[in-house]
């Protein structure tokens, strides 16, 4: 193995499943993964999936430990990556944080959404965004960056982001979007709430249950209309399914004047990702399925023309802890580092 | 009892719905549930939630029983209803079709989207339609002429049309919706599949899935554009969840130049419902679940001003084959036989 | 209605279902329904099912307002029963206590399984049994002694005793259990965990998930035992599955030299539930399944014999929250009351 | 890649299963997946978690395609397995077949479990059995034989055999079981129902449900009292929970007699899987979860001495289409062709 990777934040689900990826990476070598909280357990005994698969243990945050990694994935809540991430990348560290701290172009708009100021506005200037299939220049900048030695920033996107804009940006690229608002209504399983046990991920409250929340003041709606170019237009609204892991988004985009068939879409859309092996388009009417992704980076992606209201539905599945976080965290990793983009990434979903 | 009731097509889920409401409904009296394939059969050997309740069995169509009863609920497939209403109706059978068959007032619209000539028009003129919240005159109408000793029928609303429907209706009534389209994403149980049994209802492909399906052509848009009188401007994608029974309507509605504060909504939709005791609005940010109601014949409604890009966004949760069908058929039934609208219908889901 | 009832503890899961099925209840109305923790606050903000139905709030433990109730359901951890049942009592109330305080007959073998001394034994030799199906005529004992205007007490059966006893009491009773241990493997949903949100009870890791838990050691066996008369005879081992509300008890007897047929069997269970409304025994071969009982105090129960191995396989299907507890307290009250077995308990499962 | 790799009946679950490990192995090539059924549709479009991993087409059966294979691995029916394997094995294919058909040393006993005649007997002699952990000396002989290039076959456990021996063997060939019976109660997720749409599989019916079935009679029971060499004793009883994937087996075994300690469990256990890379003791009270091994072909065993009946309570999670079915069969492939044993099948569970 080449490089020596640490996980900040372990114990969270996109952190353990960054350990979980990494456990099996044929380049990083994990060496560290933190939790204060879980500091001395085995990942095993709170993590019975690793069972018979390592006996490593959490240990508690080293800033010298992880000064001498290569590569430093933060799964920690938004502040606690701008609190961490400066003196990594000083230290020559690549930085990959799967926070939504380094996310935001403009720090007003951070600012206005999150209540709290930022204050790593150069390293956030800095910050490669870590879309690899909307941004891969960016991600590519940084690798010839840190080949010369350089510590370096990926701020990764959201769940949310990642598969509403894989959904809408072939369209919205090809200048397509007519006016009116653009509507994303997107469903994610539990495990985007997060693991702390609430009332929320609660079995019994969540199984056999559909509801929306965070109508109108969701956090992803500014990173969404960054990606896209949007500002102001979408209308993003999340809800929670009874599931473990996937997140389907459907995104609604006005035609307006523009003309396009359904062959056209699809041409645009199989351009679009022609080069990219982790989406993949899908046409002649099937819908993507998150239960074909789960577990995985992958995503797919359909595109369909609705005559009737003159309008395109695009849809993306995910896994929103691997395509949405982790997965995507090493991913960008990948790049940064000059290995192949799925290195490591190889998986296939349980077929049933 | 008062009313003697039969359900033609008592073997799917909303028939067998219907036959379960009816088992424990006060003034009706379930005479014949018919399945032509089941005849027969001991209700409870094909679904075993009957055992210990009745020992009725499954009988084959009988159209001279069918006639004398009070009421007939028809739960068959598109076309069938228009086969078999005709002559109940004759008979003086109050009839409350459950198909899609008497819900588009317009015949040519359900020829184009049914691919199929409407055969009994001078009825369809005269059904009401089923969706007591939204057309209860024309229900009440029926009950005086029922009153009279004539056959009447009934329209009932689809599942996605009601849902959608109840979450939207407040405001466009109130003439808020300013120009572009509507954007109806509905996510809905298995159970809204059917009863036969598919790959796409097989468990272990709908389990942990979630999936888009019927984009830009469901046959529920344009019955959902007569409710709400918004022919060409609705956009409806639903969606499969892995759930048994439930249907959630996100529905987002763009204001234009309309102004309207998030007080002045809430008090729109309190007012409209006010008088429903089967519609229940939820204030204070609260969102519509699913499991709130699933298994009774209520809804639960919010609604959310999105001053980001200017548009309502508004939720609905039903039990998609209690609210969205059976159970929303014996409210019609109810009202038609000058029964409290509720009769039968007390029942409240399961906390937990 | 005829009598005044309230619910101590009202805000777990078997304390919200008396108050669900009490809301409904034509002879019981509640007043009171107790939580400290949540006093003041709305059912319905905390159990959205009730929505629509009643605007009742949670109300602190007040004693003088419980005193002058007909009936008390104790919802309350173990040793909180002991401490508030005695004063109940002397009050004339009669109390339904949920918790496992007035099960166990011998204070010694509660001392022992619960590692606490028990305190109300004289109450407790007062004390019947609550699980009617096999010791009705405890019930209609206090039913005498309630009518003479005395304070009465029962100490209903856990929700795993339940169904085991209900699926092995027939053969146990009739003499077929020949040497040997009686092995129960029940598996129950996840309410059976509780309201409170832990890891166990966390969707992502319940969902999807088998296990087994309480191995060797779990409390409901000396329970079991006392209701079969096996003592040291019984292995009993719950496990958890991804379900909300359902537990399937599976229980091996051995019949060492007894001789039995499939066709003796199947007399002996329907002779000796042959009056009682909500056991049903299913013969042919056909199975239990928690789905046809789920949100219903119904019970349904089969037994098989296995010739190969020289045993009995006897199963038995239960909502662990309504005939495990609330609904089997409710049925327990209505003996008391000389009311109806299944007044207010005519409820019918869902059907898918 | 070393070696050629055909899949029979590649559409259903375990045969799929195999597909999906096969295109990651690194040393067997798998060029050719048939379906009969199928026939010149891409895998992808049957099961589209392989869009975008590859545009491999199920093919029809074809001899000679898979006579140059050096591998074929049986996914097909009973009885479908001897008509096929005799043919490959004679072409000196090394088969691993997943029916039950080479399961069962006695052919008597075959045919009377499963009413048809064996008529491959010379072959069933000289198959190897399946199961590594506990059979692995037959493997490694047909591996010496197969190095000098002759065809060879491999019977393939059961998914209920392999978690219920796993758990049990340890103890019993320990000799620690006692006379009387022993029971294996055992759920499983839906997969295990198989392909096929029914009413078994639909969602709405498995979907927050519980049952047994088989009981007293399911075919699993003579491979399992061959495995443990317990003839007759065994009372095997499967049972469905909803869950997708995942099987636990929970065996009781009475001890009579014989005398131990929860500490000689434990070293018992350890001692005995202590070489198995995919079979892992939990201790200290720790059970086994399914969940834990989703997706994968690795093995959870616990075990617990049950002092208050004098039995051991031993468990074993798998799941069922992985180490119950195809990740075994790869499992004994590599054994067969001197891979090391976990060639292919180093994968974590999804933690959450």
């Amino acid at each position: 193995m080449s490089y020596k990777a640490g996980v900040v934040g372990a114990a969270g689900f996109a952190g353990i499943e960054a350990v979980r990826i990494l456990t099996l990476h044929p380049e990083f070598e994990l060496v560290a993964a933190t939790s204060n909280e879980l500091a001395g357990k085995r990942i095993a005994d709170v993590y019975p999936n690793f069972e018979g698969v390592t006996d490593l243990e959490f240990v508690a945050h080293d800033q010298a430990a992880l000064d001498t990694c290569d590569v430093v994935f933060l799964a920690v809540p938004h502040t606690a990556a701008i609190a961490q991430a400066p003196a990594l990348v000083e230290a020559g560290v690549a930085v990959i944080d799967l926070s939504a701290d380094f996310r935001l172009k403009d720090p007003a708009v951070y600012e206005q959404w999150y209540n709290v100021k930022h204050t790593a506005t150069d390293l956030l200037a800095q910050a490669a965004f870590g879309l690899p299939e909307l941004f891969r220049d960016g991600l590519e900048d940084l690798a010839a960056r840190r080949a010369e030695g350089k510590g370096v920033l990926v701020g990764c996107a959201g769940c949310y982001p990642t598969a509403t804009s894989l959904a809408a940006a072939p369209a919205i690229r090809a200048g397509l979007a007519g006016p009116g608002v653009i509507v994303a209504d997107a469903v994610s399983g539990v495990s985007g709430a997060g693991k702390k046990a609430t009332e929320r991920t609660h079995f019994c409250f969540a199984d056999e249950n559909l509801e929306a929340y965070g109508v109108a003041n969701h956090r992803h709606t500014p990173e969404i209309e960054q990606i896209l170019d949007i500002p102001g237009r979408l209308v993003f609204t999340p809800h929670l399914a009874p599931l473990d892991r996937g997140l389907l988004s459907t995104v609604t985009i006005p035609l307006g004047e523009n003309k396009v068939t359904q062959q056209q879409l699809d041409e645009i859309y199989g351009n679009f990702y022609r080069d990219d092996d982790l989406v993949t388009v899908l046409f002649g009417g099937i819908q993507p399925k998150t239960g074909s992704v789960a577990g995985t980076t992958r995503a797919h992606v359909a595109v369909v023309l609705n005559e009737h209201a003159n309008v395109i539905v695009a849809t993306c599945a995910i896994d929103n802890v691997g395509k949405g976080a982790a997965g995507q965290a090493i991913q960008c990793a990948n790049i940064v580092f000059g290995l192949p983009e799925t290195c490591g990434l190889q998986t296939i979903a349980i077929p049933a």
